[in-house]
């Protein structure tokens, strides 16, 4: 029998799981659930239903594992815990700075209702988190670094969007190839965040705007750029359409670490490029359920993140199958 | 309390974990246990006891995790079972088709014993396993790619050793930087063994021995070295130790996948660059001792991989400080 899987929330992640679910034969998509009306969402998926939210309290039995797509700012830390009271959850909840008390929350639901409730899983958090984990465990005398890009920052392209004059945006933050070749090299850079990163800014202007102001407050912008080397490009419309219409991302998780008396230098490095950051952040919201679905079948219940799964849960093969194939 | 260690197997690898347990004060060693006469055997932790392997059995209260560092041919298949009928156990066992049959033998063991017997650690089998199955649970519609080096194969090596006129001798595997860079970039090629990897031999020959003979020999060799492009320095015994004295290695496990309608490809890697395969397999196989004995704790017995274990179990820091830090 197929693990049935719930959408709640029909945006570009949600599109993403969807595209997912397809590809993988032992899940079945059971509905899309959004706060619209949903005669208005029309989804990718033929013979399946778009549901309200309100909905899905109604469908228990009939769904196995809700992933709540959803962002972090406010929809999750209300709804992942409400969904968690009915259902084993996911969410790719990524503020880093508040998931101790978003896991909290979803714990206490999830432990109350013999659910799981699966946080902050994607990429970072999510795969990034594990390559961090495993590499300070088996280097624990040692230095992390993390690099994003190049990629689509939505954030950055919205704050953008939001200056005057500016029409449409898209911002990539690109990591500075001599640091990521210094780490790699075993050097142990101490690196400022200037260092680390760049930001480009592809800018579309409104008529008659004026041009230098527009980039003035981008690059001086807190927290979003003033702490970077900023670049802005303005271009047409046409050409943002033509050249800057997907969303790429990716970047490196390198621990740098001694073993011994210190002679021996090890580098771990993971790293990810990604043609389409919700389709790849929505694969691993994918193999999440199905871990989510198995661990709760395994009688677990409660909080948990990437960290607390058993890999084997995440891959559709059998443990005998992943023993003599992929060990 | 810290975890109690004993060392069964006292040559590189378990110098390695030695020195390994060193960088973890959560763990402690409790002593080092030879098939030798014990008195031989001198060890680099001050105030450790080196025992017959006689002695294990006498000592199951005084240790929580027996790592095993045999060989995989003759050694574990019969020290694994046998002490994990005794211990939690952790080993390196790095036969990849014979695998299933290890397994069962550790499990069957390890479950009558109320034990954890962890096989396969390190880091092909071990880490390059767990990139492959995480890589392949978010994409299932891809392609593995494993490429080994620039490092020493100790088997390569002990090959060229047994021909006659050859005095010592060091074998590299090196990945072909073109077939990388074509995986890297999305292309999938279909790669035969000569294509992915080349092999480099540093020989001291005998003094008069036939140079020429050897070159031949060793480049023919079947299995090991006839269906590679090989290279054969022959060098004098002052060079080999000067400069081939270490036993560096590493890889890279890339998976090269698609989503949604094929149009958005994805290339995930994993790298490792190692200045010491011994003593980095070492604070793996520390690390899996610390997985065992929390799995136990928490009531989890029989055989298991890396793919079974809950990456958290593996890092000294608890879930809070994990969740608040490195996610």
């Amino acid at each position: 029998m197929s693990i049935r899987i719930g959408i709640l929330g029909y945006g570009n992640l949600g599109r993403g799981v969807e595209a997912a679910i397809a590809h993988n034969p032992d899940m079945e998509l059971v509905g899309v659930f959004t706060r619209r009306d949903p005669a208005s969402v029309k989804i990718a998926t033929a013979g399946v239903s778009v549901y309200h939210t309100d909905d899905a309290e109604k469908m228990q039995d009939q769904i196995d594992v809700m992933i709540i797509c959803g962002g972090s700012a406010t929809d999750l830390p209300k709804m992942t815990p409400k969904y968690a009271a009915m259902f084993n959850v996911v969410d790719s909840f990524d503020t880093h700075a508040h998931i101790p008390e978003h896991f909290a929350a979803v714990d206490a639901a999830a432990k109350k209702a013999g659910k799981i409730g699966l946080i902050s899983c994607g990429w970072d958090p999510g795969m990034f988190s594990l390559n961090r984990v495993y590499a300070n465990a088996i280097l624990p005398d040692g230095k992390d670094y993390t690099f994003w890009g190049r990629g689509v920052s939505q954030g950055h392209s919205d704050a953008i969007r939001r200056i005057e004059g500016v029409k449409d945006a898209r911002q990539y933050t690109c990591p500075v190839e001599a640091a990521v070749e210094s780490v790699r090299a075993g050097e142990n850079p101490e690196l400022t965040t200037r260092q680390k990163h760049t930001r480009e800014c592809y800018v579309v202007a409104e008529a008659g705007a004026d041009l230098a102001r527009i980039e003035r407050e981008i690059k001086t912008m807190p927290n979003y750029f003033d702490e970077y080397d900023t670049t802005v490009h303005f271009i047409s419309e046409e050409e943002l359409q033509r050249d800057h219409a997907g969303l790429p991302h990716g970047g490196f998780v390198i621990r740098s670490g001694k073993t011994g008396d210190g002679t021996h230098k090890h580098i771990i490095e993971y790293r990810l490029k990604l043609d389409s950051n919700p389709e790849f952040t929505g694969s691993v919201l994918a193999a999440c359920a199905r871990a989510a679905y198995r661990m709760n079948q395994d009688g677990q219940t409660g909080g948990k993140t990437m960290l607390d799964i058993a890999p084997a849960y995440l891959c559709a093969q059998s443990g005998e199958e992943l023993r003599a194939h992929l060990l």
